[in-house]
């Protein structure tokens, strides 16, 4: 009888999709972020928020969920362009969704591109998109174990922003407890403690993708 | 070429193990409830909420996490019966898995059994686990729109706990419209707003889980 493993492979298929979306936005200057988290830890206000702050950088928005298109409709109101990605069920994205994704945006000249990943803790964090960037949100409510509990997302990522800070009177929620635990499964990982609501914290995040952009736009100008 | 589709059969086969389990149950008096929220959305402490007030029930708990095990100690320390079930990086809890988890229980009479399943809005809405109850729950810094996200889980569910009421003043969340979008997707649907905080609304769905409870073993001895 013949055995064949197909996880593994569908995987390996995937890591070779991803590095190559990953090369051909890398030639076209374009720096796509994976937006990873919970369902409801404020990835959409956080987005609406960085298009808001930051009118230097031209950006787009891939809205992935399951059903809905109300997040798709918040950004685009704010005036970037923004496409509503259904999955069909799928709580993940994977490389080839995001190539199929990605060739339904208007080319408007975008330097960012967020990916706003299915809201899910677990299955995101294992299929590379291609994206450049890996960003997760942690929201104050959702408690400072989160590190101990879904260790893969936050080796994944290479940002945490811990978002909903003016929360932080009203929950017990130990911010640098979280960081110590996201530091220890990641040594990288770096961290941001913001409140899109009040603008807490937002400057530090904004020069970090402004820095992360320039630098791979000049990884595109020394391999070209 | 010989095309086999396994995953229709994966499912049917599951739904088989479900509805013995479920079965097996209820002969012996034992009402699961199948525990499902994103994560952070306060399950455990529901939980422990639960076991303080219902003295007059014996309850045991099944905590699945990918990994950890701060939930479990926590419902000890309360004196019931607690395990600790690592999924192995799976996203979801299914019948065969559930089935192992409860052999892992000492019999100690225990009538209620919460399995708290892995924090994730999608992925355990799609496998029966053979418990006699789907209990979601949703977290009012999570936002009202989450039926519109995730019409699945609110499908399945025959209870909504709408927990942390007590932040209602800090965020926007409206109870009603949230209870009516989730009433729309699942007319059966019971709404229980509480904060495990404060105690307020944990006695009606107290009530509920202990008519609940009663209903389940009196079909036991109907069926008997």
């Amino acid at each position: 009888m013949k055995i064949i493993k197909v996880g593994a492979s569908v995987t390996q298929s995937n890591d070779r999709d991803a590095a190559l979306l990953r090369e051909e936005l890398r030639a076209k200057g374009q720096l796509m972020v994976n937006l990873m988290s919970s369902p409801g830890s404020g990835k959409t206000t956080l987005l609406s928020r960085l298009i808001r702050d930051m009118k230097d950088v031209k950006i787009a928005v891939m809205e992935a969920d399951i059903e809905s298109a109300v997040d798709a409709e918040r950004i685009e109101a704010l005036g970037a362009q923004a496409i509503q990605v259904h999955t069909d069920g799928m709580c993940h994205m994977d490389a080839g969704m995001t190539r199929a994704s990605l060739e339904a945006l208007e080319d408007d000249g975008a330097q960012l591109i967020f990916l706003e990943n299915v809201g899910n803790l677990i299955c995101p964090a294992e299929y590379d998109t291609g994206a450049g960037l890996n960003m997760m949100i942690l929201s104050v409510p959702e408690g400072d174990d989160k590190p101990l509990k879904y260790p893969l997302m936050f080796e994944k990522s290479d940002a945490l922003v811990i978002t909903k800070t003016d929360a932080l009177p009203y929950f017990r929620f130990d911010t640098a407890l979280c960081t110590a635990r996201a530091e220890k499964l990641n040594p990288g990982i770096s961290v941001f403690p913001v409140s899109a609501k009040t603008g807490e914290g937002m400057t530090a995040l904004e020069e970090w993708l402004r820095g992360k952009l320039t630098a791979w736009q000049a990884g595109t100008q020394k391999e070209a």
